[in-house]
């Protein structure tokens, strides 16, 4: 049994984690950390990782949900305690960090997992595995959602260091790493940043790799009615296309059955598996591919976004 | 002898990298490729590295000094070809791209070079000795250098992807990564950008290490008057300080005699010795730092640059 605790206690931590967590017999959630203290009935809540360290339940790991900017203080100060540590999407506010972190890891002897939920979805592992036996020529994502719907009153999403329209993106980067048999890296970009905030809320990003595959990346972060997540692979032998996040597959407008969505499930069973083999799992490629596009992107001021 | 092309032929190739190879007599430098097609007496020159690879002498090695942005391809072509590598700094346009250079270098059996020049300037290697058996407490950059004296016309600088003030800044990055016995990552940032321009002219930028030591940058391009090219650090036991540009140490304010700066003859001296012992050396830290302190980086609009 792994005794695991959570520290945040957002959106993501009662949609998702919480459920997940209640839902596998090999954990057990005995306590939480925020700094609003919500009440969650019989589950003790802390103030921060700290009290939760000091004066909770013994813990084996802990979960971190809170956002990416504030993090490392919080990822140090489990792993330091001997800990393992599974991080939410982004696993840090910069590339070096999660280096770093991965470094603590190793010489604490406890697991580290930078977790990418969407990798998880039902249609990835059957997109990689067709992709694997074919030569992309061309990768087309189309990542368009409304922030006001799925991110309410998340300010800090818009702050520097909280990505912008990059958030739900590193989604597709995330499956995009995960499925493309030959590396992705970025050679260009164009970020739309409303003039009183600091992040993105639209992109368009350039990639390529060491085929000369074309890829490319259109994000929008104001897109009402239906919702794009979609990632569409040409290759020498059909084309494939992942929708809905990755929940769905098509080849050559085929539709495949690829079972029901367990994305955090998933995450979850991965982690125990780690920890039973004492194994971390660190990838920071869908972060990198993010701060290339912020280091090469040129950078237009658009119309103030207002929630 | 090791047969060498040079591409790119701009200030830095006829300030240091034509000399350094002419003074080294391990090299013959055979050729040179630049759009611009500059006389360069008896030394034949070609209008791109695909022309100097198909018409040009026969080559060991090649030298790429053109601006970042555009390297790629021209660094894919040299190494496809199965010539050794040695990029000026920074080693490409994103950290991405770094990583594929590496893995094509590997795949071909030949060697690619990351220079970074500042690290074999004359206190750097001192330095990093004196450092080792010491613990840092506090590391603080200043560089602050007049754009319209050191770089005239290079606009490419001020594009996206050129790095702004952060193409001389790298510099003490370089000797930072080098000399500091624990990693720094970036924890923030605030970039100054002309309203004109996509790269910063000034940056104030926020590191730490495992050790919870406090790195600042400050980072300005518009200075007159005396140039600031300096690095101080704090430790448990003294305070070191390298000045214009790693060319003078002070150890408690006691200068130490650390000899003339060799910077290109160092560079070329490394990358003989590389090609002799078939081994690359690939370095991306400093550009990684700039592309975090880009991820995280909160941005302010001043005044346009008009050189």
């Amino acid at each position: 049994m792994i005794r695991i605790g959570l520290v945040g206690v957002g959106k993501i931590a009662r949609d998702q984690h919480i459920p997940a967590l209640a839902a596998d017999a090999r954990y057990q959630l005995v306590a939480a950390a925020s700094r609003t203290k919500p009440d969650l009935g019989v589950l003790p809540v802390f103030q921060d990782i700290e009290e939760m360290l000091a004066q909770g339940p013994a813990l084996d790991a802990v979960a971190l949900c809170t956002p990416p900017q504030a993090r490392r203080e919080t990822a140090l100060a489990a792993l330091r305690a001997g800990k393992h540590v599974f991080l939410e999407k982004p696993p840090g506010a910069s590339v070096g960090e999660v280096a770093e972190l991965a470094a603590v890891a190793r010489a604490q002897g406890v697991v580290l997992f930078t977790s990418w939920h969407s990798r998880f979805a039902a249609g990835v592992a059957p997109a990689k595995a067709w992709l694997s036996t074919r030569r992309v020529r061309e990768v087309a994502i189309e990542w368009r959602e409304d922030v006001r719907r799925w991110h309410p009153g998340q300010t800090w999403i818009w702050e520097a260091g909280g990505l912008g329209v990059f958030d739900p993106a590193i989604n597709a980067l995330s499956i995009l790493t995960e499925i493309l048999p030959t590396e992705a890296f970025v050679t260009g970009a164009t970020l739309q940043v409303p003039e009183n905030v600091q992040s993105p809320v639209a992109a368009h990003v350039d990639m390529t790799n060491l085929d000369g595959a074309r890829i490319t990346a259109d994000l929008d972060f104001l897109q009402t009615g239906p919702q794009t997540w979609d990632l569409t692979a040409q290759t020498d032998d059909g084309v494939l296309k992942l929708s809905m996040g990755g929940a769905e597959l098509t080849l050559d407008g085929q539709p495949v059955e690829v079972g029901e969505n367990h994305e955090y499930p998933g995450l979850y069973d991965r982690f125990a598996t780690l920890i039973a083999r004492g194994e971390s799992e660190v990838d920071a490629r869908p972060l990198t591919l993010v701060a290339d596009a912020f280091l090469l992107g040129t950078r237009e001021s658009v119309e103030a976004f207002v929630e």
